[in-house]
């Protein structure tokens, strides 16, 4: 870590803050300089969290060194994880594609919709039970009733599925209906609820908050994993700009970034990253060529009657060809398309 | 409503969307133009949420013309709402500083810093005792130990305590221990603790979250008084953009656009905004300045000791001597300093 | 073009606007509603450019049906512009990758890389001689004396040379130099740069602004095509957001978007957009996967000398090797790669 | 500066880049920690910057312990910079209201909204005869026609007049006709017309860019004190954000930032930073409230029939009233309004 001066800071100062880092069991360095004043801490970085240097009044600024993370981090853990989703595994050599409809909204619909992914070639069932919505007017999901048809449906059509969950109190229901929890961008950083799922050994798909940067997220991702539960999986779902042409920018830059600096696998939802039905093929096929270790796809049995975010839903036959179109891409990075457990 | 048709669309698809807006009882207007087809729906257009009239494949966009909230609106309640915080006023003619630590530390670190405080001037104490941090291996809070010390100082100095609630299930406790709520900006959206404390009477400050537009923050309040809990106070906070020389943009531009569009007061939070000491003295008077009903202020009795923002903290001493030179500030906008109920 | 009058607009006020739309030959529309009076305009709404109806103190919104640009929309011209950049393809089918340093630093350094980059694939060179930097203590290029060498090695090498143009005043000597002009990011809306490049018929490389939504870009693109010169790349080379993890954030949505909305090429730069090399390939692939037209790459015979933009450029083997695994993509998408006229 | 070499690092490495830090007359600092090789640089950094350490394949990061710029910090230069309008005074204890419209549209318009302003108080004129506009479609100005009567109304008002300059070839034209250049937000970074600039000795208005961080506006006004022109009044107008209720967002924790790392002047100019009449006047006096040195406000004579930027131009009246309720804001922070020079 090194700690910048402010102008004028005596080498009282310097002393006295010299002596709280050797306090903590780092070496201090001292680098007068001929405009400010630096002083360095050798070791590990972490232990001075405590000392809050960036609040002494003749501080400037503080530089770490070190990530602030560290089972995510690859460094700690070089090889890919591969996590187990019911059977089907996600990272490392495989390419995981989790479809479905928005919103659970019927039986019959999740049924329709998951019989046409499951064809299309998916290897998991996403449907929403519980729908975090910015208006309190719109539809807000099943709840447990949700939950109950998501199980049902997944056992019928063989797949795993993945549901959000938003609440602690959530947990354990969700746990028993679903194969994954999905932590929503609004939910990356409700950190009880990230502990309360790093109790749990059940994976977790933890999507990006909009106004998260990379490091953000693997901070959340800590959480859940310094408690015990090393299932995640990192998901890329678009981020707050200035850009009004798409509903979220999505980012695939943070795929290749993660990648580099993560252990975790990573998937990307181009259907909120991007809004907009007709974009979701082609980001699909950039995640692919980027990196990315699958995809979350929303498929509605008729998108112009689903209940929420039909105007990014694709079509089920559009779906299906999507599927085939990726092949090449797959092949070319070498990818093999992940397959329903049995 | 508007709904633009993409290049195309046939006579037969326009019929189909004009039926369905009729079906739900708004008048259909046709408009066809030379490039586009554009259609209307006159009435209370919050009737078409549920046809999802943008998942049509042939609809290029649609464009409300009403706003989506409005239990918040002032079009619905021209008067300012004046929230009653155990007996001290927000809103109005009112102007309320709550000020204290970011976090309790301990009872003598609250005490202190609660008695320099209403020394200062302050109508209301505020402390976290639940800390959502960004990194896991950050001080996490006090917890219910921490919820106990500040009703304990609240009652001895004779300031009402406004604390962070994160999580739906220390509602209650926290409901024991505080006059207000806090919801923090990661916490906008989390639908079900806003829906928690629609369902208490005890006010809520309400944080902007960092990626949130005006229009997401009143329809997070929307959430809360559609439940019944009318004490609301909005509180601006930072956006998260590209500038990094301060933690945050505090975009005071929200606090008249707020005020004009809803009758709930708006304070300002001048310390997470700018996240630099140096920074909360002038951006506290710009609040003043251009309409805001209060002002949250962390101070620390010894910010380099702070367990977390201390860089953001005032000392007591600067705290004393921003409530004197906010004062002209007060004159000239015509509001009065809230004074603590007894 | 809608127009949304505030509450409590009078029925005057909305024939003094109807009338003033019919006055511009536009067939007026009143749509009085139960909390707000509507006004369409029907015809070509750019009519109404003049009449600035946002202007008017009764006015709460206007909300245009049609796109403000024309010439550069796919709705004025169906099919893909192909750019002939001296000799080589650039859109349609075909797929351009233009490659070379950031900054022409010597006659030797660009003859070495671009010997590199033609050997590796590339059908174009890029290189700087008027470089605009953020300090004026950095590197600002070799301006004329830049122009002569890149004119000389593009002829010896045989590759086709683009190169940024910062001034009016210098056109005349870029367009004697090069085959292509650059316009960068932050002269993206120096409108009597597009005018003066408007006024030329050599090809221009339009690089989108660091905070220009895609409207503006091609809004920017419209400048050039009004004054005749219709050979207008579009380049995609990352926006300003809050993440910094990388320089800035490359935006690929708006690579199947602006094919959607334009008939020009589209063309990425991952090397600006990421400003990390080790992102270059990953980007380049997902660049060629959601349907650019090509690359701009930036490519040092030996990086850590580079007097600019060292720390995202290519070693030319990392080139070499990029171009062959670009190759089951550009497969997988149907495109050919272009090479250099001969 | 500080150099972060990349996990594996040998020491033949570090020893490289020491020498090249030692070969730049720096004092090289070698610091071995567990995880990472750092390297320090003691002395004037910026003799690093010819060197390129971050391009270096085994550098991880280059953490920069100085700012980047030097003439416009105040520690170069402690005391506040007043610069000389053409008598009127900008910076210090005074305070600058600028006030006119957008665009100078015809003599009389310009001639009744200038005297108009005088009468409300302001010590400036501004009005644009040059108008750089996102569409070709849109009015452009008048020009040098514009510039003419800009001079004509100038004297006969005794008002200083500001006037945008958009290109180096126009540079003589508009020193020769308005007492002050504007550089627009668009054109910050237009280096060349800041280096044709910097040899003028006319006072500059320097617009903050919409992507700009503050860093980038000092290092641009460094760009013309470099050349030797001192006379940079520096301008917040608002930055490119996700919020869309606001034309851009107004970022006032600028002005006290800039404040605290610079000597020049600074103004800010809320019709553009918010793009609504309304929020004009409460910004405006929170520009005041936080330190600001003057303000350039947008008036019409008739806002409805401006060409531009109407709907965020106050009424003639609304500017009268704004004026005086802006004194006691100006006596609580202890400023002066400037009056024109007689």
């Amino acid at each position: 870590m090194i700690i910048v001066l402010k102008p004028g800071a005596t080498k009282e100062t310097a002393d006295e803050l010299l002596k709280r880092i050797e306090d903590k069991g780092l070496k201090p360095l001292y680098m007068p300089g001929r405009e400010r004043v630096v002083l360095g801490a050798i070791g590990d970085e972490r232990a001075l969290g405590t000392l809050h240097l960036e609040s002494h009044p003749m501080v400037e600024s503080v530089k770490p060194i070190l990530a602030p993370y560290k089972l995510v981090s690859r460094e700690m853990h070089p090889a890919d994880t591969v996590v187990d989703l019911a059977g089907v595994p996600v990272g490392g050599d495989n390419f995981t594609v989790i479809a479905g409809p928005c919103a659970i909204e019927s039986r019959q619909q999740l049924l329709n919709t998951a019989e046409a992914v499951r064809k299309g070639g998916a290897a998991g069932l996403r449907g929403g039970a519980f729908k975090p919505r910015t208006s309190p007017y719109s539809f807000q999901g099943l709840g447990l009733e949700g939950l109950k048809i998501l199980a049902e449906v997944s056992a019928q059509v063989g797949l795993p599925a993945i549901t959000e969950v938003v609440e602690v109190g959530d947990v354990d229901a969700v746990a028993k209906h679903a194969a994954a929890f999905q932590v929503g961008a609004r939910n990356m950083q409700n950190f009880r609820l990230l502990e309360a799922l790093g109790d749990q050994r059940t994976p977790v798909v933890l999507k990006r908050g909009m106004s998260a940067k990379i490091e953000d997220l693997l901070l959340a991702a800590e959480y859940i994993l310094s408690r015990g539960n090393s299932n995640v999986i990192l998901c890329e779902r678009g981020i707050q700009t200035f850009e009004t042409a798409t509903r979220n920018t999505l980012d695939l830059n943070a795929v290749p970034l993660i990648k580099a600096k993560s252990h975790l696998p990573v998937v990307v939802d181009p259907s909120h990253g991007t809004g907009i039905r007709e974009l979701v093929g082609p980001m699909a096929k950039a995640a692919v060529a980027c990196g990315a270790d699958g995809l979350l796809i929303e498929v509605h049995e008729n998108p112009p009657d689903a209940l929420s975010d039909g105007k990014q839903s694709l079509y089920p036959e559009q779906f299906e060809q999507l599927m085939q179109e990726l092949r090449p891409f797959l092949d070319a990075v070498g990818k093999t398309l992940s397959t329903p457990a049995a």
